[in-house]
C-alpha cells in the first residue's frame, strides 16, 4: 500500500537541533540556565519557527513558549523545554521541542491530515527556580505566592529573573480544559536500557515519584587539634556513617526501579582546623510505587533513631520534597509503539521513566504519553551527552506518526 | 620574706581583655576576621596602649603590632595575635596579647626589673589567608611571591585586603637577631587536660606539626534518576567510605596524642539530581612526632591503593601543608613551672600543645615558650569558648612572674 503523506525530515531536525546548540555552547554540549542569555535566545529562536508551523506564538509571563492553532478539529500539545542544567548535554530539552515543532510543521499544513499539533516549552524544567514552575503554572498549580519563594541557587529571586528578561508584566498562560486529545513529549532516555538492548524507542508507561530529604547531623563544633578523639562528637563523620549505612541497608527493601542518592554535603563551619559541629546532606529516592518508598522512609528513620540512641551525634530527617508517580495514558502507548512497528522495526519496549519530565504535570489534567530514544552510555545532566544522528531521525519519524494516530481519533 | 615587687593587676587585665571582645562582639564571642573593621579596631587599641608600657607602637606593612623598648638590659618578646576565627571566642589571641601588655606595664616601668617586656601581636595567626604570614614575616619565611598568592575563602587577595586597611605600603619589620632573650606566648589550653585535672597552668612542651590533605575521589557524574544503583561510580559514596575507613584503621598506627581532621567535604556538581562525578575532602592530621605522622600517611596511601585496585572510583591523595613540630625552650619550661609555684600553688602540669601557635615560627630563630590557661569544657574555635575570670587573673600573675625570671638571667 502506498503511504502518500510527508514524513519527518530528518536533515532538518538536526539542523534545528544544532540550531539551538549553538546558543550557550559548552564544549559538545550547552550552558543554558533558565532566564540565561542562551536560553532566551534559544526562546525567541522557538517563537519566530512557529509561524512557519501555522501556529500563533506567545511567550507567557513566566517564560513558557506556546504556539496555538486555530485550524479545525481535535488538537494534540507537543513539547518539552529549552533549557538545561549548568555545563549539561545538548538533547535534554530541545530533542522535545524540536520534535514538536517537526509534527507541527507536517500536520499542520497536510489539508489531509486530521486536527493540529500546538506547541509548547515549558519554561525551568530544569529547577534552576523551582521544580517544574513552567508546567505546573499553565496546569494552574502554581500561586503568587510559589513564584515569590522561588530562587536560584545564587539566591537571586526569580521576579528578579523575569524582570531582568523583561516577561514579568505578561500574564500566565492557563490550560483551556477539553482543548487538547492530550500531551506528548519526546525524551532522551537518559539511561542504559535502550542501548543496551539494541532498541530505538521507549514507549514510557510511568514517571516516577522524587522524594527529597534534609538530613541533619548535630554534634559539637570544636578545636581540631586539642580536642582528643575520644572525647569528639564529630557532625561530618556522622554523615559520612549514615551514607554508608543507606548504601548497606537499602537495597533490602528497595524495588529493581529504585535509586537513591546524596547529591549535596555540606560541612558547618566547614574549615580544616574545626570539628564540624553541624553536618547537611540533600538526600533523594525515586520509585513509581510510593509503598516501596514508605517502606525505605521507615528504614531511614529508624536509622536516624539508632544514631540518635547512641548519643554522640543527632540526626534529624526532613522530607522536603513528596514524590507523585505519574501513570502514562493507555492509547498514547499503543500509539506510540504503533508508530514504532511503521518507523522502528518495532524496536520498542515499555519502560518507566526514572527521571521527572513535565508530562508528569500536564498527566495531571489530560492524557499524557512519553517515548524516549536512546542515550549513548547512558549519559546525562553532562556535557558529554549525546544520541547517534540516526536514532535522533528514526525518533523524529516515530514521533510524527504517533501524533497523526493521536490526531486520527 | 616579703615581696614588694608589683604583682599583675587582675582587674586591668580582665577590663582589657573585656575592652577588645567589644570590637566585633558576636553573642558571648567575637567575629574578627583577618584586616576585618572589628581586627583593626583592635590593632588600633593595642597600638594606642603601648606607649602607657614605655614602648613605642609600630604597626608594620603585614599587620603586626610591635612595642619596641629603649630600656638598657635584655628583652623579652611576649605576645600573641587579634584576629580571631569566624564567630569564635574572645580570649583566643587576645589574652596573651593582654598578658604581655600586662607584663610590660609592670616590668618596663619597675626601675627594680631587669630589662623589658617587649610587645608583639602577630598578624593572621588564625589563617584567614595563609599560615602565620604575621609572625612568618618576622622570621622573615615569608617572600613577596607568598603574599602576592595568598587569599582569603571569599578569593580576596591579601595584597587587595591590604590596600583596603592602608597597611600596603609600610615595610614589613623584621626580627633583630640576638636582640631578644626569647619570646612567651600564654593561650587558652583549647582543650580538657588542665579543667580534669584541676589544673591553673599548662606548661607546653612542644608544638604538635600539622600535616594537610587534598584527597579527591573521581568517579562518574550522571542522571540521579536513570542510573540504576548497580551503574554508579558516585565520589561522593567513595568520599563517604573512606572517612569510615580512616576512623577505623587510624588508631591501630596512631600515638595517644594523634588527631585528625575531615574539616570540608565537597560533592561536584552538588545538586540533588546529579550524582557527583567529583568528590573532594580536607583531611587533617597532628601530632609531635613526625614520624607517626609518616606511618599514618603511608596507611592512607594504601587505603587509597585499595580504592584504585576495586576501580569504581579513584582517589588521589595530596599533600598541601608539612607540619613541622616545635620544642619549647627549657628554660622557658623551668621559669612558667617555678612562676606557677608561687602564684598558682603548683597546680600546673607538662604538656604538649595540640594547635599551631605563633610561638612554632618564633621558636625557629629564638628560644620559646608557652603557659596554657583552662578552656571551660576544652571549647574553643566556637563563641562559648571561656575560661573563668579568676583563672585568667592567676595566669596573669604566673606570666608576669616567669617574664620577670626569665629576664632575671
Amino acid at each position: 500500500m502506498a503511504d502518500n503523506r510527508s514524513h519527518a525530515d530528518g536533515a532538518r531536525v538536526l539542523a534545528d537541533l544544532n540550531t539551538l546548540r549553538g546558543f550557550g555552547a559548552y564544549k559538545t554540549g550547552v550552558h543554558k540556565p533558565t532566564f540565561s542569555q542562551p536560553h532566551m535566545r534559544s526562546v525567541e529562536w522557538l517563537a519566530r519557527q512557529l509561524p512557519e508551523a501555522a501556529l500563533t506564538a506567545t511567550i507567557d509571563g513566566i517564560g513558557n513558549v506556546l504556539g496555538t492553532s486555530s485550524k479545525p478539529g481535535p488538537k494534540l500539545l507537543a513539547g518539552s523545554h529549552l533549557e538545561s542544567q549548568n555545563h549539561a548535554g545538548w538533547l535534554d530539552g530541545p530533542l522535545g521541542v524540536v520534535y514538536a515543532l517537526e509534527a507541527a510543521q507536517i500536520i499542520n499544513a497536510d489539508p489531509n491530515a486530521n486536527g493540529a499539533v500546538e506547541v509548547a516549552a515549558w519554561s525551568d524544567e530544569e529547577g534552576h527556580f523551582g521544580s517544574f514552575l513552567g508546567s505546573r503554572s499553565y496546569v494552574g498549580a502554581v500561586t503568587e505566592a510559589d513564584i515569590d519563594a522561588a530562587r536560584d541557587a545564587s539566591g537571586r529571586t526569580m521576579r528578579q529573573a523575569l524582570r531582568d528578561v523583561g516577561l514579568a508584566g505578561r500574564a500566565r498562560a492557563k490550560a483551556e480544559r477539553g482543548r487538547h486529545v492530550g500531551y506528548l513529549e519526546a525524551h532522551i532516555e537518559q539511561g542504559r536500557a535502550l542501548e543496551s538492548g539494541g532498541l530505538c524507542i521507549g514507549v514510557v508507561t510511568s514517571i516516577v515519584g522524587i522524594w527529597q530529604y534534609r538530613i541533619t547531623f548535630s554534634g559539637e563544633q570544636n578545636h581540631a587539634g586539642t580536642t582528643r578523639m575520644a572525647d569528639r562528637r564529630d557532625a561530618g563523620l556522622a554523615l559520612a556513617r549514615f551514607c554508608v549505612a543507606i548504601d548497606e541497608r537499602l537495597p533490602a527493601l528497595s524495588s529493581p526501579r529504585s535509586v537513591w542518592t546524596t547529591g549535596r554535603i555540606t560541612l558547618d563551619p566547614g574549615a580544616p582546623s574545626i570539628i564540624p559541629g553541624r553536618a547537611e546532606m540533600l538526600f533523594q529516592m525515586r520509585d513509581d510505587d510510593a509503598a516501596v518508598i514508605a517502606r525505605l522512609e521507615d528504614l531511614l528513620q529508624g536509622m536516624a533513631a539508632e544514631v540518635n540512641a547512641q548519643g554522640r551525634c543527632s540526626v534529624a530527617i526532613e522530607r522536603i520534597r513528596t514524590g507523585a508517580p505519574a501513570m502514562m495514558d493507555a492509547r498514547f502507548q499503543d500509539a506510540i509503539e504503533a508508530a514504532s512497528v511503521q518507523f522502528a522495526g518495532g524496536k520498542s519496549v515499555r519502560m518507566p521513566s526514572a527521571a521527572g519530565h513535565d508530562a508528569q504535570v500536564l498527566a495531571t489534567i489530560m492524557p499524557a504519553g512519553m517515548m524516549f530514544v536512546p542515550s549513548i552510555g547512558g549519559i546525562s545532566h553532562h556535557w558529554t551527552e549525546n544520541t547517534a544522528d540516526a536514532d535522533i531521525v528514526t525518533g523524529a519519524q516515530v514521533y510524527v506518526e504517533a501524533c497523526r494516530r493521536l490526531l486520527a481519533g
